[in-house]
């Protein structure tokens, strides 16, 4: 065989499967097209489903096409798509492609006038695109995109060899298009259903916040103290602070208090200092915020942030009175974070500290009822100006 | 080439990269090619990543493998594992195959004693498989699996061409392989994240629920009636109730009375009538729910089924005092399951009605309450013993 750059150019499509930006993907196709065989140009047009319309995707090549990307537009009435929509490729060239000197000359000849007047409209549009040779790429019968090739550069006319295996080419990479596409499509699901998903937690903390009237905000402030807080221990020491944990911080941070959903409002709105039995239940939120969501498998350590950020690493915390390092890390960034909050806003019982002074206070607590490690990364939030 | 089946077999590999569920993939490449082949059997061991392990995943023909699928077990110490992995197939075979013929002949010639020892062990393993040849997948440098073919049905040898063509193959297949597990794994996670969405909202609406002392378990069953009046809908006109719909539906079911979180506890609990002032407060909960939700655009229509279910359909409703056709029919499927709940339960002003009496009550109000299409789905249901 005597196509030099087809093997190059069949190991590039494989390789194309596993290129899931179809933006990249049709970049990478074009340049590749364009370098390994050898035309001036290359373009492709690419089928837009909502619109049942064939755009101009990418244009390649120092010469350029003569119309710029993202302007052309060919709806399916147009005499090039038709043409392979119809298939007519197959009555004249052979499956799969049109060669514009090749349609030249055929239309010298005898045709039914229609299919002569399809073919006309059809060269009509390679003409505006410069193309010498139009290449479909079906998928079963859908037409997905047309590749579109410039002369070759050293002045050669395309062998029919070369044109057989461009139809080839045009099939694997329609294929790898549309897994790139249906990647895609997935990938923007999933971001849409995390978005959903954090979204409405947030909104439904910041509902259960408002029952409280002296925590406005106070959820929001400590979610994103606490993610701050373990950044600063991930760049410290970067055991176990993975992504992961971060996003289960993320959730549980968010969802810290909303066991007191379940605390009446006297209670939580209460101006003098609680009852035994009124502080009683209000200690009751972790324990019962938790039992909210153990139900939920895919929360993971998140509940376990729930549930003890309330301990205290001397062990004299609740509701389990946990100590040290039975006391999940996810916990204790809650703990400094929820406190460090609560120092620096007003409540009943207090005005609020200002920062400084909160910060001394939870470092004189480091290792009674903080975790020193935690403290000292919030030191250095501080130090640097971060909170 | 002499290779007939070639092309088949090659069309065939290519289409498998659309195929994104891996189970199903690897049984069509391992029947593909015991049929176009023509081998009286075929098996493929696959990388178990977490284990770093190669498992029998399938294994196909009369003849089938000596050991059963799932059974056998390669780890990375195994020797025809390190035999690819270490790239002795370069050595001696050429890249990426081990034909057990050439094997046995090579043994009896001069061989560094560590290779020797490490070809026998490989060729006792494929004699376990009765493998003549065993082809690598790789990807990049990693041994993704091992093909495994036992011998030529109509007793011939397979050519230096046949082996070479196999390894062509064997690296589509890798690709194809690791795309659908790509894929796999993107789906997955959208199944998990969509799981902890839903059951998030559930556990938090549950939770709310329980605020108020009449109506425990409320948000859960209008939600299941919600999605059968749906369904039943669907059934008699199938116009505009898709996936979506039922998707919206869910959500807003469960969410209808989030606005209640803004509502205080001794109005909601209060066991006498409520006074005209109270009466608006409990009366602002659909507004004060879409408004909680109304920065989550991934809610969509589902912020409509909140904001309007105690809409009416003579107007007389509230926020808005909508009409017929300008309630949404998420929210008139919300009132019509909501209030057949309310009916259905005692509540401190009333005891509940038979279910009997409470379909009566609501045919009666269709057309003045209720939208008569929702009513007459209810009914439906009912006659069917569905409710």
């Amino acid at each position: 065989m005597s196509i030099d750059y087809k093997k190059e150019l069949e190991t590039a499509a494989k390789s194309m499967i596993l290129v899931h930006e179809p933006d990249i993907l049709i970049k990478i196709i074009a340049r590749t097209i364009m370098q390994k065989a050898k035309v001036s140009h290359a373009g492709i047009l690419l089928h837009e489903k909502d619109r049942d319309t064939y755009i101009l995707t990418v244009s390649r090549g120092p010469l350029g096409l003569k119309i710029p990307k993202g302007f052309a537009r060919m709806d399916a009435d147009n005499p090039l798509i038709r043409f392979f929509r119809e298939r007519k490729d197959k009555q004249i060239f052979g499956d799969g492609a049109i060669i514009s000197e090749k349609a030249k000359r055929i239309l010298r000849r005898r045709l039914p006038p229609a299919l002569k007047k399809l073919l006309k409209g059809t060269l009509y549009q390679m003409e505006i695109f410069a193309a010498e040779v139009a290449i479909a790429s079906y998928f079963r019968n859908d037409l997905l995109g047309i590749l579109l090739l410039g002369r070759k550069t050293k002045g050669k006319k395309f062998s029919q060899d070369e044109i057989d295996f461009f139809v080839a080419l045009a099939s694997d990479v329609a294929m790898a298009i549309r897994n790139a596409r249906l990647f895609k499509d997935l990938q923007l699901e999933l971001e849409k259903e995390h978005r959903l998903f954090l979204n409405t937690t947030i909104a439904l903390a910041a509902a259960i916040d408002a029952k409280d009237h002296y925590t406005h905000g106070h959820t929001a402030r400590v979610t994103s103290l606490s993610l701050e807080i373990a950044r600063t221990l991930s760049r410290k020491n970067n055991k176990k602070l993975n992504e992961k944990f971060l996003e289960y911080l993320h959730i549980s941070s968010l969802l810290h208090d909303i066991g007191k959903i379940g605390i009446p409002e006297v209670i939580l709105n209460k101006e003098g200092p609680l009852s035994p039995e009124e502080r009683n239940k209000m200690e009751g939120h972790p324990a019962l915020g938790a039992n909210i969501l153990k139900s939920i498998p895919e929360l993971g350590e998140a509940i376990l942030g729930v549930k003890y950020h309330h301990e205290r690493y001397d062990g004299s915390g609740y509701p389990q009175g946990l100590k040290k390092d039975q006391i999940p890390l996810i916990a204790s960034i809650i703990s400094v974070a929820d406190t460090f909050d609560a120092m620096t806003t007003d409540r009943p019982y207090r005005r609020a500290l200002n920062k400084d002074g909160a910060i001394e206070e939870i470092k004189r607590s480091g290792g009674k009822q903080f975790d020193p490690k935690v403290v000292s990364a919030l030191v250095k939030l501080y130090r640097e100006g971060k909170i």
